[in-house]
């Protein structure tokens, strides 16, 4: 084959892709489309690939299912979305509670979350690497569609000799992925509302352990049940407790051993 | 739903999508992504997308397997992609045989090409619209990759009363799609070439008649097998015949009716 050097094939891709073509087929045996519609597709598609929204819209529409196929019957806490927000170098953020990284005025209701982090053996595990990102009271994300300072609700922090943890934060809120690209156009076709439930962003870390990327969902939000990204998880909701000046939250979060 | 006008859903899309992840669905159990492979997708669709190739990988490596779900088990002759090089407006060209578009010194091998086009029950179809397209004797088309005036080697021409046409135009020869793009990538991950057979567009249209899009390929290309596109139908092999000359070539074109 003229053009390929023996050594650049990847048989991953390779398997991958053949799966991929055998489920397409079934798919367009059952979808029946016709030449207009495909180009429609390609013409949509080519207008979302320009727009820099592929990873917007795979992460909404896609992900979840790449999670749930992989994770269904898995003991451990259950992935959610990395989402298209994450960004690398947040702060370090200590004490107990720890503060998240934020403004001196910053906006909302205030949060204080408790957690623990322990292996599917139910071993503690200190100094398990958390990182936390959020949406702000306006439903921004800092780094991108916000005019916070750069990293503001993110950080990261270690959890005690117990495992625990505990920080200090925003409610975040719920909130419209982008509407005016091509993303949008196909939640209008849909007929899906662009919202997400509030949710906490969270991704754990420590050695001999698969790192865990997840979300923390809150009870009685509105966009529960019809989360446009399909993210939420039961066993990731938490309860708010009123304390009086601020909310309370907690969840225990279970690593799988790496392989 | 909040921010949904209900005449804007489109209940195709919405069918259409539910099948998609319905079998997107059986082909991540098969798969089994992990998120690191997720993610590598991800980023390698955005830079596709950022690009523009988005057009080019579709056609490529998708249109086929559409045409097939649809086209597989009708009378007629057989569509094959339309490609991302056709476009609008090529001129009309008249005689017998109408001489296709091109430079007064157009490098490459003279074709005849004959045709007739037909209907599913025999009847022979006058004045039936011809749009011919294809690359010249260095595997470029005009309007795109080509230093080639616009519209050279694009025409469109008409068929006579008894649904017949001839034309005359140059031989077209293999080409590689492009490869230092992500379509390139994934060429090379994918253990393929990036050849195409030497291959004539050509569009049919006539009123009552569904729009045939296809292409006509030659015996005995080294590419036919191994086509990146997976577009060559043995129905619409042709016999490149020596005439001294020019070699000639002839297939016949049934269209199905409009429905």
């Amino acid at each position: 084959m003229a053009n390929v050097t023996e050594t650049a094939v990847n048989n991953r891709v390779v398997e991958v892709y053949d799966l991929f073509v055998k489920h397409m087929k079934e798919f367009l045996a059952e979808a029946n489309l016709n030449h207009e519609e495909y180009t429609n597709f390609v013409n949509w598609a080519d207008r979302l690939g320009r727009s820099g929204e592929i990873p917007l819209y795979l992460d909404v529409f896609v992900e979840t299912y790449v999670l749930q196929a992989k994770y269904k019957d898995l003991p451990g806490t259950e992935p959610s979305l990395l989402g298209p927000y994450w960004t690398e170098g947040s702060p370090l953020v200590e004490g107990k509670p720890a503060k998240i990284n934020m403004r001196e005025d910053e906006p909302g209701e205030k949060l204080r979350f408790k957690g623990n982090v322990s292996d599917v053996n139910g071993k503690k595990l200190a100094n398990a690497k958390v990182e936390w990102w959020q949406d702000d009271a306006s439903g921004y994300y800092s780094n991108f569609d916000s005019d916070a300072p750069d990293f503001n609700l993110r950080s990261h922090f270690y959890t005690d000799e117990n495992g625990d943890f505990e920080v200090e934060s925003i409610l975040p809120i719920p909130y419209s992925i982008p509407t005016d690209g091509p993303t949008g156009e196909f939640t209008r076709a849909a007929g899906y509302h662009s919202f997400r439930p509030a949710h906490i962003h969270m991704k754990f870390e420590h050695e001999g352990y698969e790192t865990l990327i997840t979300q923390v969902f809150f009870e009685g939000d509105e966009w529960l049940e019809t989360d446009v990204a399909r993210g939420v998880r039961q066993s990731l909701m938490t309860k708010l407790v009123d304390k009086g000046d601020y909310k309370e939250a907690e969840l225990d979060f279970v690593l799988r051993f790496d392989n």
